[in-house]
């Protein structure tokens, strides 16, 4: 990050400056739970563009989170813990931070009455153990706990050598945690001079082309400082995270939108949508615009295919319906596949794809009609028909009808065959519409 | 873990020996993906009873990576890394390890031939910026990718003052990251010695009963040592996992089962399954040791509930098919449904429902059929069909039909009403197979 223009001294300089994350709990470490706090806690120092450079999770342990607390305060000027808030003797944050910046803990009056006030609410008496979570470092701030018992601490210590470092706590229960960010930490943030500086970024991606293929193409930008473009892939999905840091939302548009321009020229059509979209969405924008239908005819997928094309609020304006043809006699039956194609050229084949979707689009009535026909494995594969083989049939509003092969291997798995074969699906249908 | 029988000196005793996990990926410091990979690695550690106290995330950074190498390397004799071995210049992980401990990147021509021949199979060609995936510390074995391009490495740095540290590496991919770990890294830690002592559990799986609710019940169970239960609950499941702590998987379940028994007896139908269980692979086999066999007629899931019964291989002996009716006009076309009834009791109502299962049913041939039909929202919904409003239909051998009214609820949000419905369709067939 630049820091050229800054005129403060490096250890006071922002853009020397980062955040740690430290999530205590026993729980983590036995995989009981997923990290979701660390996630939202990332994302919303990047958001106000805090550098963050490492997270650490520690256990419920007085030594191993003082010595988590002594690297931490090595590397990062702001540390935020979650979790260890509890009342029971396994919470142990409060304490060991205290100790490790030899400070007294302080029974705070105000916590205990607030404590026993919200159990009274509930009809409940404050237990003897809800004590401990009204202890806090001596000249710490309170960092309120509407929806819960255990406060947060905002505090910055004074006896060490480090100068300005600022510690927050939250306890581990996501939504309490969420509720005292907004509301408490990060107006003090802003008003410490934080978050002055925003990152804002838009998700690009991608379908029908490879990370390393795409990464090749828009290598130019991808060792930019300002925006950054950086690549990421999941089941034959790629996506360019365009991410830029600004003074605000639209200063950060401006820097994203010549960019993203320029990769949607160079990508072309393997380019589908941004941020929220979906195949299925794009799909569906695409042929709402159109005022045209589609059905689809599923064999290897099973419904996967349709479920996509629903999992959009208001799909019913392009998508009717469709056959799951499992069985060779609901393709017969119900598609009106022709049962000797069927015996000479099987199931998983062009031909079949092809008239499983003329089928389906006839007997739906609409514009479009979609097939996919396929080997998903782990067994039913042969020699000439592998696990991974698949077809996928298009038959078009013009009476043109294609099918296409696609060699997903058998390597991948059932399940992500299965996922691929209805975005190349969608896919194929997309660059249709788009091309028409 | 005791210590006290351990002949060994502390530092080559296994019972001080620890591993961490180290998550490599600004992704994650951006809070774009959840550390999924993290509570995988730290769930199997606990089965293995392999100590892990500290889990530690870095960006893609050279220079910060090997500072995480150098702090962790410090602190345990096993690490865990994921992420960064991907073909793009971000992807650093490897260099880091191998600049750390002194070592030279070596290219191995095993690893391209492999890369080469994975491309191959997908008719593309290997880019150049793969090249960079063969290269790996000299010493190091391979720890073979089979689903993915992305090697990992198994390496025992010897240039290092500490003995007998373990490298394990894996991509981020977790479809890919869980293959390598439990095909090549789980048997080569417990040739090394590790797991002698393992944790052994059972997830026992619940449907229609709530998890305050089965907690109460079970209660007595909670609060035991060995084996411990435990309870979790996702998206309308509930689950309870004994785990027991043993020499031996057939010690453990020794532990486990009397436990596993009596919650059986306390929660009766309501358990559905263990493990990898699914309603769909419960259903799946009664279906088939009945000889039965059951098509599905969707509205509001859009194929959900056939892409379910459709995961598990050899489906195709209980499952034929289904018509995903979304738009009326298939109501009434492919299955049947009655138009005047259609317009009287509307396409969200038990009279349609059972209409649908009925036709499916027939046009289907099999001797179940099952229907979902109601308001997945957002928008759809009305006074007296208020969102989550959804009727499951029901058409058995015997001719017999019914219809079961769900409430989901609109703040469910329309993903988790379709997940709802398509499990409580798949549950409600579950306990008919079970009472015929």
């Amino acid at each position: 990050m630049p820091n050229a223009q800054c005129p403060m001294p490096n250890a006071h300089c922002p853009n020397f400056m980062s955040a740690e994350i430290i999530c205590v709990g026993t729980e983590l470490l036995l995989g009981d739970i997923l990290n979701g706090n660390a996630q939202y806690l990332a994302k919303e120092l990047a958001f106000l563009g805090i550098p963050h450079y490492y997270q650490t999770v520690v256990g419920d342990n007085l030594d191993r989170l003082q010595k988590a607390i002594a690297i931490a305060s090595s590397r990062a000027q702001i540390l935020i813990f979650t979790g260890g808030l509890g009342p029971t003797p396994d919470d142990l944050t409060c304490e060991a931070i205290a100790t490790y910046f030899n400070s007294p803990l302080i029974e705070r009056a105000d916590i205990i009455e607030d404590i026993t006030k919200k159990f009274a609410v509930r009809n409940r008496v404050m237990t003897p153990s809800n004590r401990k979570q009204a202890l806090i470092p001596q000249g710490a701030d309170i960092l309120p706990n509407i929806s819960g018992t255990a406060p947060g601490i905002i505090w910055q210590p004074v006896n060490q050598s480090q100068k300005n470092l600022i510690i927050l706590t939250f306890p581990g229960v996501p939504s309490e945690m969420h509720r005292m960010w907004q509301e408490t930490a990060v107006p003090f943030l802003k008003s410490q001079g934080w978050g002055e500086n925003i990152i804002h970024s838009r998700m690009l991606k991608f379908w029908g082309v490879g990370e390393s293929a795409l990464a090749e193409k828009v290598s130019s930008f991808l060792n930019v400082p300002n925006p950054t473009v950086a690549p990421y892939a999941s089941k034959g999905e790629v996506k360019l995270r365009v991410a830029a840091k600004a003074v605000s939302e639209s200063a950060a548009e401006e820097l994203i939108v010549p960019v993203e321009q320029q990769i949607k020229d160079i990508a072309g059509l393997d380019y589908y949508g941004a941020d929220d979209d979906t195949l299925a969405s794009v799909v569906g924008g695409l042929l709402r615009s159109a005022g045209e239908t589609v059905s689809v005819a599923e064999s290897c997928t099973g419904g996967y295919l349709g479920q996509m094309l629903t999992e959009n609020s208001g799909s019913s304006d392009y998508f009717w319906g469709g056959v799951i043809s499992y069985d060779n006699s609901a393709k017969v039956g119900m598609l009106g596949v022709n049962s000797e194609d069927l015996e000479k050229y099987g199931a998983v084949s062009g031909v079949v794809a092809e008239q499983m979707a003329v089928g389906v689009k006839k007997r739906l009535g609409t514009t479009w009609g979609i097939s996919i026909t396929g080997v998903a494995g782990p067994t039913g594969g042969s020699e000439t028909k592998p696990v991974g083989l698949v077809y996928i049939g298009l038959a078009a509003p013009n009476g043109e009808v294609q099918s296409f092969e696609n060699q997903f291997g058998v390597a991948r798995g059932r399940s992500l065959i299965r996922h691929l074969s209805a975005c190349t699906a969608l896919d194929i249908l997309r660059r249709r519409l788009i091309k028409k």
